[in-house]
């Protein structure tokens, strides 16, 4: 008799290959299916040979093939394609079974899923996955949220398969309900929008300002990685840097500066903006890269609004060391604005997110993975109700230590009119977050002047809403509603 | 035989009230309905007494008052009641009646609203309306867009009660189809957002940097009023700044610090993301609020996080100046963003927004008002394809001015720990706009490293995309999709 598999996986994209190399190397046996069967032909004759992956031609054979209860995984494109797998597999799936999308998918569409799935009686898993296709390869960092009862049925499979941090343990833990896991992958990304934003600023400084040439850089970024910025994205970013092209020049100078995106960058700032969170830095960078995709539009501006000239340059050492600092203490900034989002997001769907545990799951496996993300996991050790990183012991000394050197870094790019819209956001948060009072008093002061909207005071107590006329003119009626 | 409305009016809060009185003393009839009787009453009994406005205590009552072909506005809440009150007044409908939204509605559901009537044989108007209570009264900025066949029933009424500018011409005219109007009153919003942000970091300044009191700072207010800053959100500033207390004190310092907004700014920043259009200054005004409102985070952080102390401070003339000049450059780059926002829409929409138009209709009436929107109409008139208003010949030598100063203001503010994010942010996106070469290359370099995204080669043709195995590891697969 054929033995059947432990779990059924549908689209074969590089994604999806590796995820089932990475089980199978785990001791799973995986049933595959994809849409065109020559893909599947392709992969069991190639890279699958000889291993315990058993190919289906039909959703029919895939679900048949796998012991019960069924899982079965999709890894198709996120959107309608999900969808669409969905209505196709239900046929063949039974009450108890978990479905499970490994797909980029909108935290909103994993949450009617979820809803949807569990009404008939199945479960439902919509998972993170970071670490790009080596990830899925050698070991992922995952996220999975959804049914709580389908935990325990694809635990050991998904701590098996996914990376694993110096003491061993997996880079992976149950994140949430319904759509939990997807919306924490969506803030990841949106970390690793904002982080590489940074050192792209950075390495701008670096070379327009410091005017290091390559071989300088990749000393800097490689002695920065054996420091508090050791990280996933510094190291390659240093071998990046080293990186020549068939002439010997360095590639990156011949790539385009125009930043593509999928959009999950974006997905995090409409959140924010939703939850009423200022999510400035991520945001910076995801406009960062529409503005860099505009080519065509920067050269013609560029011949008509000539950028000035350097001058007033910083000493090259200190320019160094105070970008470090910099960098640093605006990564702060940045996770700790999408630990806000989290929390907000938190306590509007009700999760019970473990902040600390979700720095140890992106601790390895995933782009953003880092040193630094020990420090968060310890600082909600410390305070699980922690409001704000920038008010943890460690962190908010880490701040004050950079702030000079950071507001250096920011008045050289001003001053030489390099654009660092990172740099520069994270720092304008930081002052308005320590600021007892910012100048909204104004604001409420001309919408209460225009729209008669009201306003509190200093010296009443909050909740108290006062209406002035400014003018002596017009009447005294607040603006409530368009409503009588 | 009693004399039949010209249009009907639903909603009698202060906004439609106003609304009424304005299109009664233009020589219009008109009948009006509230929900709660009461307030119909009230109103008929009290400010529209002896007026040609007739009460109406049922819908079908209202129809029925009014001239066919019929004309029937809505000025409730945005939003379900919206829909709640077409479906009630749909069956006292007749085909070819216009259905007029004068609400905060979403440009979106009155794209939808817009077909759904259409769909019915009848015609729909969603019309943004600009210059709060008192423009409605007095007369506002209208911008509607819909049904086209629609205009001609609307024209005259609204070309009457609209604001004037100094030659007479009416501050409305057609937007555009279905949601545009919406759309178009939603960006002014957002630019209303940052023109207030921008004003309340220029008080900020001009009160902790250069150390005015609310005397000198009403000076400099009505100074900057009779020239190229000329507004009517720098003229309330000036009055808001001579404006005491009871006690004689200034009553904007005992106004709490703590901005509320309505949403339709936060509206702009998503529309913006979901565009691809960099609209930093406008977004950075909705987070700015966001943060003021977390009030007592702000205040615990402030004990902990110990703003730097002021040092360094320019000479105070000069400071004020700058600050003139800063503030000036930032309204051209954040209007140029929010410009840039509309005509994406319009090419998204298929919209034919007439942009130099659009100027002239905010040129009164509503709330950003000013000097500044000629330059504007100038500008298109001279280039209506003009893709980007920074690259305008008289805007592009303001800017080039101006851009010392703001370099200045911005790198005190810096220096001195003030948070001005969005003069921060239109100078970033200033000089991110005029850069032919952006550090946005690395950013395709990371992401070619750990996706396989490719990327474009500045020596190759755009549209040739390039994969480079960066560590002589892995494939040499390109990541397209999930799907094989």
């Amino acid at each position: 008799m054929k033995r059947l598999a432990d779990i059924g996986l549908i689209g074969l994209a590089v994604m999806g290959e590796n995820l089932v190399l990475n089980m199978e190397s785990k001791g799973f046996t995986v049933a595959v299916y994809n849409r065109t069967a020559k893909k599947t032909e392709d992969f069991v004759n190639g890279r699958a040979k000889g291993k315990n992956i058993l190919p289906a031609y039909s959703l029919e054979e895939l679900v048949a093939s796998t012991s019960r209860p069924h899982r079965i995984m999709i890894m198709v494109r996120a959107g309608r394609p999900v969808d669409e797998v969905i209505e196709n597999l239900l046929p063949y799936m039974y009450k108890g079974d978990t479905l499970i999308d490994g797909g980029n998918s909108n935290y909103r569409d994993t949450i009617r899923r979820t809803e949807y799935i569990e009404g008939k009686g199945m479960l439902f898993v919509g998972t993170g996955i970071s670490g790009g296709e080596e990830g899925a390869l050698t070991g992922p960092s995952l996220m999975p949220g959804g049914s709580p009862e389908a935990w325990p049925h694809i635990r050991s499979l998904f701590r098996s398969i996914a990376a694993r941090v110096d003491d061993g343990t997996p880079c992976c833990d149950w994140i949430g309900e319904n759509g939990a896991g997807h919306f924490v992958k969506m803030v990841h990304n949106g970390i690793e929008y904002g982080d590489m934003q940074l050192i792209s600023e950075v390495y701008y400084i670096l070379k327009r300002l410091a005017g290091l040439d390559h071989d300088e850089m990749y000393h800097v970024f490689d002695t920065w990685n054996r420091g508090e910025l050791n990280s996933y994205l510094i190291e390659i970013t240093r071998d990046i840097m080293k990186f020549r092209d068939a002439d010997g020049q360095p590639l990156l100078e011949k790539i385009l500066d125009a930043a593509g995106q999928k959009g999950t960058g974006k997905w995090t700032s409409v959140e924010s903006l939703d939850l009423g969170v200022p999510l400035t830095l991520i945001t910076e960078a995801v406009f960062a890269r529409f503005l860099s995709a505009r080519k065509e539009e920067r050269m013609k501006a560029s011949e008509l609004l000539k950028n000035p000239a350097i001058n007033d340059l910083p000493e090259r050492k200190r320019l160094i060391e105070d970008l470090r600092m910099a960098l640093y203490a605006a990564k702060i900034v940045s996770y700790a604005q999408g630990y806000s989002l989290m929390r907000a997001a938190a306590e509007h769907h009700r999760w019970d997110l473990d902040f600390g545990g979700i720095a140890l799951i992106w601790r390895g496996g995933c782009i953003i993975r880092s040193a630094f993300l020990d420090k968060i996991q310890e600082a909600y050790q410390k305070n699980k109700h922690l409001p704000n990183l920038l008010i943890d012991d460690y962190f908010s000394r880490q701040i004050m230590q950079a702030e000079q050197s950071w507001r250096r870094i920011v008045s050289a790019a001003v001053m030489n009119g390099l654009s660092i819209p990172a740099l520069v956001s994270g720092l304008t948060y930081l002052d308005g977050y320590r600021s007892d009072r910012l100048p909204a008093n104004l604001i409420q002061a001309q919408r209460d002047y225009f729209g008669a909207h009201t306003y509190e005071r200093t010296d009443r107590p909050r909740g108290e809403f006062f209406h002035t006329n400014w003018t002596g003119r017009g009447g005294e009626t607040t603006s409530g509603s368009y409503e009588g």
